[in-house]
């Protein structure tokens, strides 16, 4: 307890007090023997959660500074065909816009990809695809892999945003045929905001676009890598190193299998109070597409009010996440992603039984207890 | 005494514990009041620093974004001036080639800007000029006055790179006519690496590029900026927020004016003790270009050889800077910006005269009595 509020958000999530402290430390020089061995051993253990063994780097930049980075740097000028059922799909479409020849291949928020537009896109010539694995505005987990498949059936670049899934659910990068792969520090690796970390194939290099931007071209960013010590282009945010490191080696200590079966359990207790409530997830799944293990997004109820009940759920030091933009108000979500365990979430949906029954819905049965069996 | 190197560099230099300490708080939403709150005061805690009315942004990527940021936003497609006496102004001149329509104004590295081509390109059509107000890497102040005054009687957009003299050194933007302005967070301010804060005058905001890049989109900051809460457009670096309020905190309660003569004391006594050595300092002042009160550049002496010189202070357990690129081995630099005062600089001084001494060199007389003088 530290009188903070519980963030139980798809990010950021709260922090680990090893990873925090890590940053009260004097300032180091980032151009010496000490930053390069923290940073290449935080690429080395972040190959692991990508399912990869390509290079990786670390951006000092959120999550949308790498997707603009991997869009940049491989789409300039490109036939972009961007996969979007939720916001950060169309975010990724947007900028695939800025730098390429984008189309969108829409589905609404929360539904099915619409894979079967994809491989007509991808037969009229689509050079770069762009897909959100996680889709954390709807909570939908999007199939990398049948993506995958198809991009690499016709020759073309996959860019996967995992800044949500990778380091709490099961990403393979490798095998999925992703090219572009990255992640942000505050969600699943339960690391501080600020910085994002992007993976590159031997294939996407060769694609590497001659116009880039300048703090986000990765050439520069693999020049400075390959130096010793291994260095960033322009200077890093080193506090956030310094405790990406240590958020990364309390994930090597959990394990990688532990720690999404941690996050799958979690998602299951969710979904197993949701409905005890009776209440409806939100994203629409078939064979192919799952809900989210790190975040999910439920329904509503009709004449409850998303402010009386995210409002309640406040006041009892609990932060759960709204719906955004078009689902404002239509449903809300509970992020479990990062070191966030069984006492966590008990309390959070403690406090959004109690909450739904305040803002006048007629819960069904005991979700609490339900998510309980889940967690045992 | 943490047994860490102390950073006589131009950048990153030690930072204040309550600074570091800032960081070790949990994690806090960043679409919320709290952060709303430190993001705003930070902002006018920064204005006077930058003599400036305007608005302020902070971005969470280094000075080099802030650079790109500047350049991208204002300068896209349009006739770009850059002058350049020095790496910096060399990088804004790539960014500039990169963007727009750019030509260099070149002078050799530590020599005046060519004030005189200057105003030829401005009669030829120049739109925006890029300048560095403050060339660290060969230690000149240069004539930012001067240049607004030519460039407001031309009507063009002046970019100036403030990143190692705001906070340190007299900045007056606006009397000056500087348009975008921006500084970093480990230099002058004391706070740590990963932020910088850039601000925008109206009559740039007329010339607001359409075609902007997507995470340093500075348009999309000021909306974010003018909600309440305030916010920035996609998820900051929330820990280096908190150490950079601190850290202008800390500044507030020294008060500006003190701690510009601070830096001034303090690169006075360098310059004293370089004198005293006999030694030369590298930049070619005149009138208007001033040597740097936040690092001196100081020549190598002949038979002197620069890992010899910083490897004996690094031994000592300080860290000073050598050259950059063109003038690797041929000078080296002693930071003196941000929190650090007279022990700094006498353990600084001593540790430089011992090592000059080691390394072959008869140095003439005593540096540091010379700068105990200019420091009492």
């Amino acid at each position: 307890m530290e009188n903070e509020p519980l963030l139980m958000l798809p990010g950021p999530v709260p922090i680990p007090m090893t990873v925090r402290a890590a940053m009260t430390r004097q300032a180091i020089n980032h151009r010496g023997n000490e930053f390069g061995r923290i940073y290449a051993e935080c690429t080395r253990m972040l190959r692991p959660l990508f399912g990869t063994k390509n290079e990786i780097f670390v951006l000092s930049g959120s999550g949308t500074a790498a997707m603009e980075a991997a869009v940049a740097n491989f789409g300039e000028g490109r036939a972009i065909a961007s996969l979007v059922n939720g916001k950060f799909g169309e975010r990724l479409y947007r900028i695939a816009k800025r730098y390429g020849n984008a189309r969108e291949i829409g589905s609404e928020w929360g539904e099915p990809l619409d894979i079967a537009g994809l491989e007509r896109s991808l037969e009229e010539g689509t050079e770069v695809v762009t897909l959100v694995h996680n889709e954390t505005s709807a909570g939908i987990r999007n199939p990398a892999e049948e993506v995958g498949r198809l991009t690499s059936k016709y020759g073309a670049l996959l860019i996967m945003d995992g800044i949500t899934s990778i380091g709490g659910d099961l990403v393979e990068a490798d095998r999925w045929h992703v090219d572009v792969a990255f992640v942000g520090s505050q969600k699943c690796l339960a690391a501080p905001a600020g910085l994002s970390a992007i993976s590159v194939s031997p294939r996407a290099w060769k694609m590497l676009c001659e116009d880039r931007p300048y703090y986000l071209d990765l050439d520069a960013y693999r020049k400075s890598a390959s130096k010793n010590p291994m260095e960033t282009p322009y200077t890093p945010a080193v506090p956030l190193f310094l405790a990406l490191h240590e958020a990364l080696i309390v994930i090597e200590k959990e394990g990688l299998t532990q720690r999404i079966e941690r996050h799958r359990r979690l998602a299951r207790a969710v979904r197993a109070a949701t409905e005890a409530w009776g209440l409806a997830l939100y994203p629409k799944i078939d064979g192919l597409h799952e809900y989210s293990n790190t975040v999910t997004a439920i329904e509503i109820p009709e004449r409850v009010k998303d402010k009386d009940l995210r409002g309640m759920v406040k006041k009892l030091g609990i932060e759960i996440a709204g719906g955004q933009d078009r689902l404002k108000e239509r449903i809300f979500r509970i992020g479990h992603m990062g070191a966030v365990g069984a006492p966590e979430m008990l309390s959070t949906l403690s406090a959004v039984e109690f909450s739904l029954r305040r803002a006048g819905f007629g819960v069904k049965g005991n979700g609490v207890q339900a998510a309980c069996e889940m967690l045992v």
